[in-house]
């Protein structure tokens, strides 16, 4: 383990430099030679792994298998969905030679995998009893979009579940849209401990070749929204284009109705944002790798006593993956500093005093709150604390969340919100995204519950919808 | 599920059209329009989850940490490593566009990563107790190499894991080499119930950029062998190609040793060749997606106490993901049929004869034995069945290793024995690798226990080692 210092700028200050050293001295990404690529070291893919570990498991109740398609798709399949191309292709990486030999088809990495998908479903749907087909892969994508990347945040190589699924009415197709939305929310909630904003996006925000796109939206103490997952209704264009077709009952030819949905690696990066703090990362005792850190304080000259006791403590805690931290060449103080920077939940200290008493003191990563527990109890102890912080974490991301949601009632309003770093909830017409946008501002989606009144807060003609808008990476 | 009908050639006749067959009807590959790369259905990507599970599980004991590196590495890291850029640079996919622009520097889809991890490592390592570092991917990896691609087997993009591992001594990583092989005979032998050839790699079928290689080869009913996985001491050569240095306790710089170790999904078609036969697909228990199916048979109008007993049966056996047919419109023979072409290991028939006489039969995919089960001992009978079966296989495979092994005298016996498509283990000089292919064979890898005695049954000079060698995929 290599010497670290500080984070050396506040997070309210200069966000941007406060992340960029955030996710590296917590040693969560690499940076490498190739421009946004980076390396996704233990300490993030771990929560990857976690991540991953929840959702596939629910994905599979629900009876979705796992497969894995090639992720280099023929420009001619590319080219099949008319929208789903033009959105698309200007960010698509292009192999075109092996060795040396030029390729007869260049072919594209995939961005997402709906074309690719799709010809295999023509293949795999004859009859109704075919249906529903649900699949999912884990894999990598590849959208060389942006000018400018982020680590986690914007990257031209990301990590992703993506969902596809075939069915014959549009009703369960549009079920499982919201069924999947649930269990996306729940990962924003129950893992992250961030709060999920539900809805639909805009026409114009929807994705490309899709009927209409559902998501879950974070918005981040900097003043900015994200998109977090999204699950979208194809409907039947990709079933059009790609000639998926069964029989049904009646000997009738049909094209099935389709979904696809997907989260990715970005997530983590949402999370760090949402949580971490002046001192490093934070990070929900759920998706934390390791959940404490046992540090002996064995000044001057090693206390045997101490470090037996530390051992029997970290025995004890076997469950919880602990680190033991007993190097020598390091004072406690620097210690302490560095593990809070990584993002430790919780800090288990015992010196001297501790084992005469038979105790231990539990520092929490997220307030600092200090508490004196027995060694009997540790387990216990080391379980509700850990429980409670995840709680806190996620009531005092509500509260926030609460605090910055203005409902401007008119364009400058809207503008006043949206410079200070607040979340909009509008009437709107439903079209004049542009101007919104030289606000210097998003739409993100709209909410599920709708209760449009008046006129578009933007533009003044009438409103059909209530949607967020916000900054935005 | 659509109709399918059974095998129509035989694995000895016609060994590659069986493949073909057996792979696409029990579902295991779908073809897509770019050569060489393959669609992992549900039924064969299960396969790999078990594979995936078990290996993940142990590579963690041994202290290993999963992270994700980019998959494009810059053609200038590629080449800093002489002997590597030399074995993998013609099998290479470019990527020279995105979107519509070039890109500065064509970018190499990595055909394996030590290039660009070995640049990470260098940052990561600067003392000694920064050591040993061990870390492990599960992605994907693109080798153009090949004329004749066959799923699983030969294929363009693959699967697979990569450990790649630092160490200070020689000896701690020359140890790491052996314990991973050891895995990797467990996977062989444990999970896909094939015998394993464990041995070292010649210098000339070494991992390019390697000191030395260590890997598991299976001798196939086909008469040919083919290599499983892969475990390499690369020595210090990355770490001088990419300064990868350390300071030790002495305050002096360092190389470290360093490793790198891989299994793919090259692995399932090995193993379906392995156990397959003229009815389709034999999976061992192990690494089988459905451990059973159940068929209730009722002819002419559906027998609800037979529908009745058999769901009954069917949650008594939950664990064992078992299928549940009482799909109506195929006959018992054809639903037989099916579900041994896909492999299921356990059929459970249960008539109107069985629910008078509380039973069920058991009948086995691999020998078609057939057995009378008490619908109280399912749960048990069928653990045993499995075990069983899985049992069978290896010692089936066993065997079959044991009367197919020859020890040829002279050149003209080893020619004899290639022909016969026998696996042969020769005294051999180290050299004459090129007259060993001249005889249509391969030189597969050296068992660790060796007793070379006299001269090379190839070429006649003084042998040096003892060696493997047959017809090869």
């Amino acid at each position: 383990m290599s010497m670290a210092e500080g984070i050396t700028v506040k997070k309210a200050e200069n966000p941007s430099e406060w992340y960029t050293q955030v996710i590296q001295k917590a040693e969560l990404i690499d940076y490498t030679d190739v421009s946004g690529c980076y390396v996704f070291r233990p300490r993030s893919f771990a929560i990857w792994e976690k991540l991953r570990e929840f959702f596939d498991c629910e994905i599979k109740k629900l009876g979705v298998q796992n497969l894995y398609f090639p992720m280099f798709i023929p420009e001619s399949f590319f080219k099949k969905e008319a929208e789903h191309v033009e959105g698309f292709a200007p960010e698509v990486a292009w192999v075109t030679h092996s060795g040396n030999t030029e390729l007869k088809e260049r072919l594209a990495i995939r961005p997402t995998s709906e074309a690719i998908i799709s010809d295999s479903f023509r293949k795999w749907t004859r009859s109704w009893k075919d249906l529903p087909i649900k699949v999912n892969q884990w894999c990598n994508v590849v959208r060389w979009e942006f000018n400018n990347p982020q680590p986690f945040l914007r990257t031209r190589e990301f990590l992703w579940q993506e969902g596809h699924t075939l069915f014959v009415t549009k009703e369960d197709a549009d079920k499982e849209v919201m069924d999947i939305l649930e269990l996306y929310r729940r990962i924003s909630e129950e893992l992250y401990a961030m709060p999920a904003l539900l809805g639909k996006k805009s026409e114009k925000e929807k994705f490309a070749g899709a009927d209409y796109t559902t998501s879950v939206e974070c918005f981040l103490p900097t003043g900015k929204a994200i998109q977090l997952a999204t699950s979208h209704a194809l409907g039947q264009n990709f079933a059009k284009a790609f000639e998926i077709e069964y029989t049904d009952a009646n000997e009738e030819k049909q094209h099935p109705y389709q979904n696809s949905w997907g989260i990715s690696t970005r997530s983590i990066g949402v999370m760090v944002i949402m949580h971490s703090d002046d001192k490093g990362l934070v990070v929900p005792p759920r998706v934390a790798l390791n959940k404490a850190v046992i540090v002996p304080i064995t000044t001057k000259k090693v206390n045997e006593e101490v470090i037996k006791k530390a051992k029997e403590v970290y025995r004890e805690l076997k469950g919880f993956n602990v680190i033991f931290d007993d190097r020598e060449g390091y004072s406690p103080g620097w210690k302490y500093n560095e593990w809070e920077m990584k993002g430790i939940p919780v800090r288990i200290e015992i010196g001297p005093k501790d084992v005469e008493k038979d105790q231990v003191v539990f520092v929490r990563r997220d307030n600092g709150e200090k508490v004196f527990v027995p060694i009997l109890n540790v387990k216990e102890r080391l379980k509700e604390m850990l429980e409670d912080m995840q709680g806190v974490l996620l009531d005092n991301a509500k509260s926030f969340l609460k605090e910055n949601t203005l409902f401007p009632k008119n364009k400058e309003e809207l503008k006043t919100a949206v410079n200070d770093g607040k979340l909009s909830l509008i009437n709107w017409c439903g079209g004049c995204e542009e101007s919104i946008k030289e606000l210097g501002a998003k739409t993100l989606n709209m909410p599920f519950d709708q209760n449009p009144k008046g006129s578009c807060v933007n533009c003044g003609s009438k409103a059909k919808f209530e949607i967020y808008v916000s900054k935005s990476y």
